[in-house]
């Protein structure tokens, strides 16, 4: 299945601006509205997920979690299963601790219940993806692909994975089980690990000299206000808004193909069995 | 059981200047922090509860909700009754939901989980308060009432009712389920109907001129802040928050005998049977 070639990208650079995270903070949300770029990915458990209901032109995809990383705010899981839990009730607060607890089963009715849950707000889900890379445990990351097929939704799936810390013992079960898809892959992109004051030339520079490709382009912009504040990593996402206000990036943005999830989507449907898999045969 | 004389209150004026809504929005928790004032009631369900957690000095009990009544941020129960439950997933938004859906078993698991929840972020649990009015639903009210004697905690009860749009049939049986407790009343005073501009002065009549008597002042203070202002009324938040940094607010508080309910507990705990309930009879 080239569905890029069928979707006119081939030779082409086209870009998903994507906006990871929202409904965790106001702040969160605000930038999006305030960017006006219509891609990103909604915590479903979040107090704020539903302020993004019923936007025109949102492309708007299911951030599925397992962690609750921060001490407030916190999320709880949407289902009762108490794997998935810290004594206190809210998701794990590290990857670790959900690697080393998460039965899979459990994860399974969770991420069901996440992405059910976002659908349930009347939000018309374009795709899924995945918070902290909780789903690089093989079995999950077999949960996480066959769910997008399922749901007959793309996945955020990236073209090379990178193993930040992942245990050696991941690595060759969770190339198989994402191998399992004939779901396309993506380029990603991502400037978090750079210093706020650095980050405008990070994007300018990552955008200026890419060859033909899809990207996908992971952003967690926020604005700079006192509950914005509250996440210990509030001044990378005021960084991410600042160059995503910026000119010059806008600019270079503008030289991209924009590509959304619902283009994507609505392409894989249209040769997608009502019932099955997108496996190795489609 | 005279617990106001036992606490050497007759003939005094004690006030118990008490914080509604804590957890909803940072706004909220952070107004809290900054008035160092120490009694108010979180919502369990919020994201932003966990940052209660851990205060020396706070005096804070479980705000009993089961409606969500703002488009965002949204609260889910805690727990998978059905009748809780609007079809998105979150708290009913108007109480006149709550009394014609919710199933009273499936409202005291709801409530047990609430009052769990705050003690299981490590918050030494000191009296039960309610959201909204929910509990004015009679038989909403005597699981009230029996879940506070359950866990020996002190609950908001007010000497006088008032009936704000509450269903002719509620009244008599309301009245019966509340006076099956001995627990001890307070005088409820609240300036939330009041315009914003008009609070501060609110205050200040509404303290001078009081007699002896256990007041509890309800007030809802919000930094006026982006994310504050997402909530409808943050403009009567805001306006609480002013009043209660006014000097001469402070100094009319200051001539109260200043009440806590972890006080209140401790006195009730004194000479309460560690099982069974505190009824006509103790």
């Amino acid at each position: 299945m080239d569905l890029w070639r069928e979707m006119g990208l081939e030779g082409r650079r086209a870009l998903i601006v994507h906006h990871d995270d929202l409904g965790i903070t106001h702040a969160q949300n605000q930038a999006y509205l305030d960017l006006g770029l219509p891609t990103g990915s909604v915590f479903a458990a979040s107090a704020w997920a539903p302020a993004l209901a019923g936007l025109s032109g949102g492309d708007i995809g299911a951030h599925l979690t397992l962690t609750s990383e921060w001490r407030a705010p916190r999320l709880r899981p949407l289902t009762a299963g108490p794997s998935l839990r810290d004594p206190a009730g809210y998701l794990w607060p590290t990857l670790e601790e959900v690697w080393q607890h998460a039965d899979v089963a459990e994860v399974e009715a969770e991420f069901r219940a996440q992405v059910d849950a976002v659908y349930a707000l009347g939000i018309d889900v374009t795709h899924i993806d995945t918070h902290m890379g909780a789903v690089m445990r093989p079995d999950i990351a077999e949960v996480y692909v066959r769910l997008a097929e399922e749901y007959r939704l793309p996945l955020m799936l990236p073209a090379r994975l990178e193993y930040h810390a992942l245990p050696e013992a991941f690595r060759e079960p969770l190339q198989r089980a994402l191998g399992a898809t004939r779901l396309p892959r993506v380029d990603v992109l991502m400037g978090y690990g750079h210093a706020p004051e650095a980050m405008r030339d990070w994007y300018a520079g990552a955008l200026r000299n890419l060859g033909p490709g899809v990207y996908h382009l992971i952003h967690h912009a926020a604005l700079d206000t006192p509950e914005g504040r509250m996440l210990p990593d509030w001044d990378r996402r005021a960084a991410d808004a600042d160059a995503l206000r910026d000119g010059e990036v806008r600019a270079l943005i503008a030289e991209f193909t924009p590509l959304t999830y619902r283009e994507i989507r609505d392409a894989l449907r249209a040769h997608w069995p009502e019932e099955g898999r997108v496996d190795g045969d489609a």
